[in-house]
């Protein structure tokens, strides 16, 4: 078939909206209709050329929603008309992996994704004189009809709008997950978030879920703050305000009654600047405190810290996906969504067609949208 | 009163013994005749200079056992003759840090044990000459007799001899500690232990108690193997034999059944290098694997790695004293050694008298030693 499509042809361009073939669902696979998508600082990474993994030409998107049209032979558990959000970690559960029930990281198809290909190394795309287009993190919902493998779909409830739920495909998992599957915060909590984009906010917004008590936001916007206080932020820091380094004063603020030592229970970077990671692991809690890397730092950066941060018990991790099981834990937070316990539709501050989507990464480039959402 | 004691003067210089005096306990405190104490790399890193915090003169020494002599006022728990593990990481129960019951780091009497003082802000121990003498990690157990804090003695079975079970003071506790606290090893895990002195040994012994089912150690010295196998070591690796770099090497040695990817479900460092502590992060498997970091480093020394290391699962943490809470865990590690669950005899190399307490130094920087102990 055909479908219309936003093609990355190389790095540093602008992507080109144009007709594509698209060859049906193999085994294992389902051909879905997409009905809007997200646009990611990671789509941006590759298509920028920044990321050293970045393969071209390519459909780049990883954030959709949409319907099932055609299932491949084999496929067990989808039919067509299904309401679906794309997998970028799908969740085999056969995998080692999925099996162990210590990771959400999924390896049943890590290799093929990797280069851009179906599972079986092939791609389902093509430009109308047959040049191969690569698929993108498994998804590529830049395109209005993709290809999937079944595991890589989590069927949702049919009264979800598309165009908010789409972003449970990454931010909102990645965030509101980071808070409740990776650093499992309690009630009571102090917690400390590192850069109020997209990712923040949804942290922020799965702290007031989870009962934190004091959710301190730190920003070098100061636009950020009024974001920051809409999903439940209790307090904002600008460093480039403070008259002072961010780690003391963050130490000082989360210092509870009794308490000689300060520090958050739990920190998150949400920036990709190694430099904020470091900051955001040294104010957590001697003795306790997690910190949570969730930015993508740019390739070949490296964090670093003294030992003794850690020996005097400090602990650092790091998310991918928010740590959330795909197919079990995605139709959950779009549940949480429709019931009003998370919100989205105030981060959504842009809706474009797909013959706009670059508008969408100038969007982004001049910090003027949280979320843009192409909408086919 | 007086005793015997052996005194660090200054940085350097071996340690001089020679009478001294010692005050009573005052509110709150307990004298205590030592019988028996361990040598540990923590008094070597404090005697040579190398410690930014060392302070002098002062009497060393944080790894013993003893009797009680006599109790100040105030002393509920404690009465002459109880047999006690002096703890220089102590367990008040009334501190934030110890209500929290998230970790072993007692803060109440942070600030002057830092100082080699008592909590009032005084030394009990003097030259006969008057010059005080400070305290070393709120214990100083090269000191025939010594005074602590109550909260600063874990109470042991009088059945347990004391030259053994002084070493579960610091380098037993540290090593089994952070294989059953830290980081909670389970049965049929894959563990990599990084070091084979002392705290290396330990760790495997904890991991050997824990089931763990794959112990691999590493070490430069061929010796070690030996001694590795002696506590449960399963397989040795020396990294300047392997003819490649040791990571993907260790990555390739835990790949399990079915699994592409390998990596130790935990892995230890016990060496106090940086380099060794990234090696042991980043051999650690992704999604799930724990590094802890025991070894203590130079002063100034940093580690690093790529922050996706962690974003694709592996928690980076450390230990102190093996997490323990001593007044409640050390009495439990002492039953264990009686009860033949942990072994500590074959560790103790080396018997000494307090006069010969400098040759234990010389056996340490020669390598020939795993402990020595020095018997008054
Ligand atoms: N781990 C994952 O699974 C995952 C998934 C999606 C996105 N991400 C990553 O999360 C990060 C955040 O994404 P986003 O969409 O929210 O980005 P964003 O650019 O919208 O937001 C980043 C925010 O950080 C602030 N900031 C920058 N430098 C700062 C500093 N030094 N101190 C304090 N604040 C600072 C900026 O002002 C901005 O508000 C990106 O690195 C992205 O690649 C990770
Ligand atoms: N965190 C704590 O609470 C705590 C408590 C006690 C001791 N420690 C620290 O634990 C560390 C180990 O103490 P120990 O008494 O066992 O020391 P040790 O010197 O007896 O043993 C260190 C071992 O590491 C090996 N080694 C050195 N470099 C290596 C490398 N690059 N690769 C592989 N092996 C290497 C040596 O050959 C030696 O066998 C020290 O840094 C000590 O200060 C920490
Ligand atoms: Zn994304
Ligand atoms: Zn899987
Ligand atoms: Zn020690
Ligand atoms: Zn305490």
């Amino acid at each position: 078939m055909r479908t219309r499509a936003a093609v990355a042809l190389e790095a540093g361009k602008p992507l080109e909206v144009m007709d594509v073939n698209l060859e049906g669902p193999k085994e294992g696979e389902v051909l879905v209709e997409i009905k809007a998508t997200g646009i990611c600082h990671t789509d941006e990474f590759t298509l920028s050329g920044a990321d050293p993994e970045g393969l071209f030409p390519a459909i780049l998107g990883h954030e959709g929603a949409g319907v099932v049209v055609e299932v491949g032979p084999g496929v067990k558990n989808l039919k067509p008309g299904d309401h679906v959000i794309p997998l970028y970690t799908p969740e085999c559960r056969e995998c080692p992996s999925c099996l162990s029930q210590k990771t959400n990281l999924c390896t049943s198809i890590r290799g093929t994704q990797g280069q851009g290909l179906m599972p079986d190394g092939t791609s389902r795309f093509s430009m109308l004189d047959g040049t191969p287009i690569l698929h993108y993190m498994g998804c590529s919902t830049f395109a209005n009809h993709t290809v999937l493998p079944e595991i890589a779909l989590a069927k949702i409830r049919e009264d979800a709008p598309f165009d908010k739920v789409c972003y449970i495909g990454c931010g909102v998992t990645t965030g509101v997950g980071a808070v409740i599957n990776t650093a499992q915060v309690e009630a009571g909590a102090t917690a400390v978030v590192f850069g109020l984009g997209g990712i923040g906010l949804n942290v922020i917004q799965g702290l007031r879920l989870a009962g934190a008590d004091m959710i301190i936001g730190v920003d070098l916007n100061n636009d950020k703050k009024e974001w920051g206080e809409r999903f439940g932020m209790t307090h904002f820091v600008n460093p480039k305000e403070i008259g002072e380094d961010i780690v003391p004063y963050i130490v000082n603020m989360t210092k509870r009654r009794g308490d000689l030592i300060g520090g958050a229970d739990y920190t998150f970077d949400c920036t990709g600047n190694t430099t904020v990671m470091r900051q955001a692991l040294e104010c957590s809690h001697r003795g306790w405190g997690q910190s949570i890397v969730i930015g993508v730092a740019a390739a070949g950066a490296e964090i670093s810290t003294r030992p003794f941060q850690l020996v005097t018990g400090r602990v650092w991790k790091g998310t991918a996906f928010g740590g959330a099981r795909g197919r079990t834990d995605v139709p959950k937070i779009v549940d949480w969504y429709m019931e009003g316990k998370i919100e989205i539709d105030p981060m959504i501050t842009h809706t474009l067609s797909l013959d706009d989507i670059n508008k969408g990464f100038d969007l982004m480039h001049e910090g003027k949208s949280i979320r843009s959402v192409v909408v086919y």
